[in-house]
């Protein structure tokens, strides 16, 4: 059995999420069926992050095991020629036997794209934000999320999490043009969280929240202020680290 | 009567370009209709291009006559929330009464889109190239088209035209990561003539058209060789110069 390893990239406008649903449209049911089609086999795939409905990847990784021996090649342009046009393997690499996209991750690079401007093409790529944010001061209070914290109050409650911690190794905004955009990697993204950040970051950038208070929120673990969730459609997963 | 002038952006995916058609969308009967709801009104509309099905806009220019008294953010903004999220006003200005966004133009500028890789996200606007591409070959032969000529063997026979006189002010191809993109201008803009020559140039990068058999066929007005015509939605309207 060869373990492989393959980045794809995906436009979320048109699906559920990543994770096989019963019903409805996701990333792992279209990739399923189309490893059923080119292999005559139906292994179990795993991602590195299970993305939201909406959301989008520039490069998430999964892994899949087969007893097929179609050349690495074959299977990225096989499987592409099965796949809808909105999810492509970019590449196809074998991987170590016990390489697993998800539990193998040592980091996860996200960006959320603000478009300070209302756009009709490419509008499915960033959210719109009709205020006028001082960046200044969202840079000033991502400074506080780096390095290792409980994340509870930036984050969706979740059952299944044992603890909340994340270790946040960048924060970065950029002004691009008309668009202002949000990278972070860590070592682990809690759900909701890239979210739930840009929420509160945007209410710092329009001075309904000072950046002090926002590390006592952070440090308190509560949500304390009723920041929004921005919408799915600006987010990316762009990269898995290894 | 005031004279309005807009520009507008819009995503030319869902709409069978930007001419009204008794039957289907088009971006000129979405426009109709959102100054109909907004000044109980039904001016004639024109514009500076008629985009082809399928061609986005990021700076098409319109002009109509209106009594109404409406200001002119109440006519971006009413107009915006009437209109669907694929087309978007980007100003509203009063005109010259004898401004007319199709006559007045002096020149128009397209961008044309060439991926070089295969994409999901934002795959409708750009169009995947799957050959090798010598650039350099292709700003050679885009010299040639430079100044006044006659465009007949770079665009598609229309009876309605007198003459196929096009003066093309620039040309210029930029490699931009993991895309190719050409920007032209020119005084005026043939049917199809920015996709015929994008097409021609793209045989010139593959090498199955040398620079100077491209010269020949601009100077002999005659299609003496078959390039394809690129697909609509890598083809961009940027900006109109009166």
């Amino acid at each position: 059995m060869r373990n492989i390893k393959l980045v794809i990239e995906y436009d979320g406008t048109d699906f559920l999420g990543w994770q096989w649903q019963p019903e409805g449209r996701t990333v792992q049911r279209e990739l399923q069926s189309a490893l059923k089609q080119l292999l005559q086999d139906t292994p179990k795939v795993y991602a590195a992050g299970r993305t939201d409905s909406g959301v989008h990847a520039l490069g998430q990784v999964v892994n899949f095991k087969t007893g097929q021996r179609l050349d690495l090649h074959a299977i990225q342009a096989g499987l592409n020629s099965y796949l809808p046009s909105d999810v492509r393997v970019l590449s196809a690499v074998k991987a170590d036997e016990r390489f697993h996209a998800r539990f193998s991750a040592v980091g996860r690079v996200y960006k959320y794209v603000i478009s300070k401007r209302q756009r009709a093409v490419a509008r499915q790529y960033s959210w719109f934000c009709k205020y006028e944010l001082d960046v200044s001061l969202m840079k000033e209070a991502s400074q506080f999320l780096l390095g290792t914290h409980n994340f509870q109050a930036f984050s969706k409650r979740n059952e299944e999490e044992s603890h909340y911690l994340s270790r946040v190794e960048r924060l970065h905004w950029e002004n691009a043009g008309d668009e202002l955009v949000m990278e972070i990697e860590a070592n682990r993204f809690l759900h909701n969280m890239v979210r739930i950040i840009v929420g509160n970051m945007v209410d710092v950038g329009r001075g309904r929240l000072s950046p002090v208070k926002l590390r006592e929120i952070l440090e308190n673990g509560e949500r304390m202020h009723a920041a929004v969730k921005t919408p799915p459609h600006g987010l990316f997963l762009v990269k898995v680290n290894y």
